[in-house]
């Protein structure tokens, strides 16, 4: 694979002063035009030749307008990023629509390095490969131009710097720890990096490999292909759709009154008072000391709440936060994205609400926004929330595999019963403000909204995060439900959590 | 000043039951309107008493609508937080308008720990009170309701507790190991509480003392002040408007053309093209090296960029770049601020973008525009800007007492000067883009802005941080001076920080 970028590429020196001064031009012409796009470019510096690495993005920066270019490095991660999944630290900094932002060697070289040194195995190492992928099909599908440059040095190349570098230290190159590790093993470096590249090379996102031995020449053939692409893509007037992923699920056939998942919900329990009063303080009290105990072990939790308008969202959270330490959670309530939020990818804004280490994120309503309310309404563009739902599976199996117990909580009335709630809020003072005219809307669509659930369950209820379907005609069950719940899941988690230690 | 928090207050169960029921629906139903206003919530839970202020928190959260209220707790720092000033870690968690946010502890009681063991001296001490004073003088000012509560335990009371607490440790009070060492030390602890209170009670943000021994007197105390305070404010058609401070220094009188500090900038040196490249390649490789050590010794740095119109500010930040590597640096353009700045604080987006350790921040516009921009255009009131001035030498003043190297630039050109510039921005093509009606209608006011700049310069130009005036009719000699005056304050920083290792 590397053999194309070891043919000794030159550029000289005249050539390369001819064209540099036009080329700086067109680009920050470029980057202007790039401000009123709708789209953000990410630039992926990455590559075994690790100074040529950091002299290109120094070009590339003092070539462009600083302004409106972002530079990410990743050095030794903060303890705020060990306590999230590993893309965390990618998703936290991703440029908005109209910047550019650059990556210094990406998310593709750290488990090369860690392959390298035994901390990961060769299954996890695929593995991170595998969610690479899917992170950058899920940027570029979401409009983001990619461009990702492998910079090589040939091996012949490489041995002559070491020589030069051991007879004037500090002078030539600094050799790092990583790069010596890389080296000494050449050979299966080398294996690796080419499995990395082509694992991560995809029709729309492949990696350039440009060979590095000469400045002049690295230089000009990334800014050129920079220049290039960003001016190729400004010029197309619609960003280009990805077509949807087919469905791996059938939908049920659209009907007058289809039958669902949701007409599966059993809702002939109920609890009386007294019932509900015993079971709740007692699971309450069993939150409480199951919450404390996740916390000292470090076990973050992540809880989704979905479902129908009135069907008790509200009453449950405040249930369930009143059985935890106040400092110990946080409720993300999910409204209409701000225009911060609408510069990103519509994920990027549930990455940032993350918990931290022992933490509690209690989400009310999430990102399945994206495949309920979005679809139903038109809000999102069907080849948008097709792909939502493996974009989703994706991202909650990271939080799962980051030790996070995910829950996700369905909230399941039946149309009569939500009429009345609607009715009785209408007459009670206090609860009026709960009652727009929205929800009356949103309730002319309930067939459409039970096909949008029915495919959502269908589609993202994995093994590793299922959807918990709580029958709510019964306020007082659904509670105890919900709290026992995730109360059992925090022991399972606890538990395996201390075994692990 | 505890006597008044001694006196055994009390609440017995029939009141407490018959009240709490009410109050919840009062404080949920505030709520919802105050998503409507347009000014956040502060609550400060503080005090000796760390279980109940921990019990208090969660009573409060249990009574009020979870999905709109933060809570904030600050255990050990994360060393994301150490490598910024103290207050970064509560300015990044402030409530947007309409929220509320929960303090547990407040950022009163961190000092008190640590004059306690020693890690702080007397005016340590009494310097971080007088942060936290402006601090919050500075959010209501800025329209935040703030409600400082202090829970205090008798020290009777306190005793028995310990007592009970030897004989069955777990069931009834956890000491922590701050409390231990409060209550070791109990007549210091008291007397540092009490001076911190005092210090920090000022006539809109006093502490209100609650005396915590009986948990019903004590959650409903502070819910019925929460409730009432944040009625009252709901009440007021308008925001409540803090009379601005009396200006320091007085400001020259107005004329039709004003003589400001701006025309003692001595224009007269300029550099030949043989000079300038001289001077500059030697500055430039200087500045590289000393980034690299500055970064070696976690020397972070913050520059300013502020001056008219085409004074060149891109070009020389641009040549500064060069001379960094490219992930020691971000620079952060000012523009107009977002929805989600918008909701916060004007200084809140600022502190955001404050650098890591050994990183650099260029700001390009910043702070300034408050009273730049914003004061001659009429985006702030007068109460606004000139309330802007001493909270921006309050926070310049924390960034370098942190050891933040601060350098603030002002690019002096002359009115003749822009003119030309403005003219040959518009029969460049590739400058076009850089040349708007805003420009034109800004040079305009050309007195009015300076003026502004005068008085910024009056009221910001501090012993600690400084503004550089810069001639820069000459582009040339404008670029070397900002490169050698960064190159000799990094030297000397970097210097400093070796001494002191």
């Amino acid at each position: 694979m590397f053999e194309t970028a070891e043919l000794g590429q030159k550029l000289d020196k005249e050539r390369y002063s001819a064209r540099v001064p036009e080329l700086r031009q067109e680009l920050v012409r470029k980057q202007f035009e790039l401000r009123q796009a709708k789209f953000p470019v990410i630039v992926v510096i990455s590559g075994d030749d690790r100074p040529a690495c950091n002299e290109l993005l120094n070009v590339l920066r003092s070539w462009t307008d600083p302004r409106y270019v972002e530079v990410n490095a990743f050095p030794v991660p903060t303890d705020e990023e060990v306590e999230r999944p590993v893309f965390w630290r990618y998703w936290r900094c991703l440029p908005a629509r109209g910047w550019i932002g650059m990556f210094l060697r990406g998310w593709t070289m750290q488990p090369i390095v860690m392959r390298l040194i035994g901390s990961l195995d060769d299954q996890e190492f695929e593995h991170w490969l595998d969610h690479a992928r899917r992170f950058e099909r899920s940027l570029t599908a979401d409009g983001a131009l990619l461009l990702k440059f492998w910079l090589h040095l040939p091996e012949a190349e490489f041995r002559k710097r070491v020589k030069a570098s051991k007879k004037a230290p500090n002078k030539v190159w600094r050799t790092g720890k990583h790069d010596k590790r890389i080296y000494n093993n050449y050979d299966l470096a080398r294996e690796l990096m080419e499995r990395a590249i082509r694992k991560t090379s995809t029709g729309p996102n492949p990696w350039q490999l440009v060979e590095s031995t000469d400045s002049r020449y690295r230089n000009l053939t990334v800014a050129e292909k920079i220049l290039e692409a960003v001016t190729r893509r400004l010029a197309q007037r619609d960003l280009p759709r990805e077509e949807p992923p087919p469905p791996t699920i059938a939908s049920p056939a659209p009907t007058e009154a289809p039958v669902t998942v949701l007409d599966t919900v059993d809702q002939s329990r109920s609890l009386t008072r007294e019932q509900y009063s015993t079971e709740l303080d007692q699971w309450k009290s069993k939150l409480f000391r199951q919450a404390h105990k996740a916390a000292e072990r470090d076990v973050s939790t992540v809880l989704v709440f979905e479902g129908w308008d009135a069907a008790g969202k509200g009453g449950i959270i405040r249930r369930l936060t009143q059985a935890m330490d106040a400092t110990l959670y946080r409720v993300v309530p999910i409204g209409a994205p701000t225009e911060d939020e609408l510069a990103h990818h519509y994920l990027w804004r549930f990455w940032r609400q993350l918990p931290r280490a022992g933490h509690v994120a209690i989400f009310d309503r999430s990102w399945y926004g994206r495949v309920l309310v979005e679809r139903v309404e038109g809000f999102a563009t069907e080849a948008e929330w097709s792909r939502a739902y493996p974009e989703i599976n994706d991202f909650e199996e990271q939080l799962v595999e980051h030790g996070i117990v995910v829950l996700k909580f369905w909230l399941q009335i039946d149309a009569d019963e939500q009429l009345r709630r609607f009715k009785e809020r209408e007459v009670t003072p206090f609860k009026q403000f709960k009652i727009t005219p929205d929800d009356w809307r949103n309730r002319d669509r309930w067939n459409d909204y039970e096909l949008a659930a029915n495919d959502m369950i269908a589609r993202t209820s994995t093994e590793y995060a299922r959807w918990n379907l709580i029958a709510a005609n019964d306020k007082r069950s659904a509670r105890v439900e919900v709290i026992k719940t995730v109360c059992r899941a925090l022991t399972q988690a606890t538990k395996r959590a201390s075994d692990d230690e």
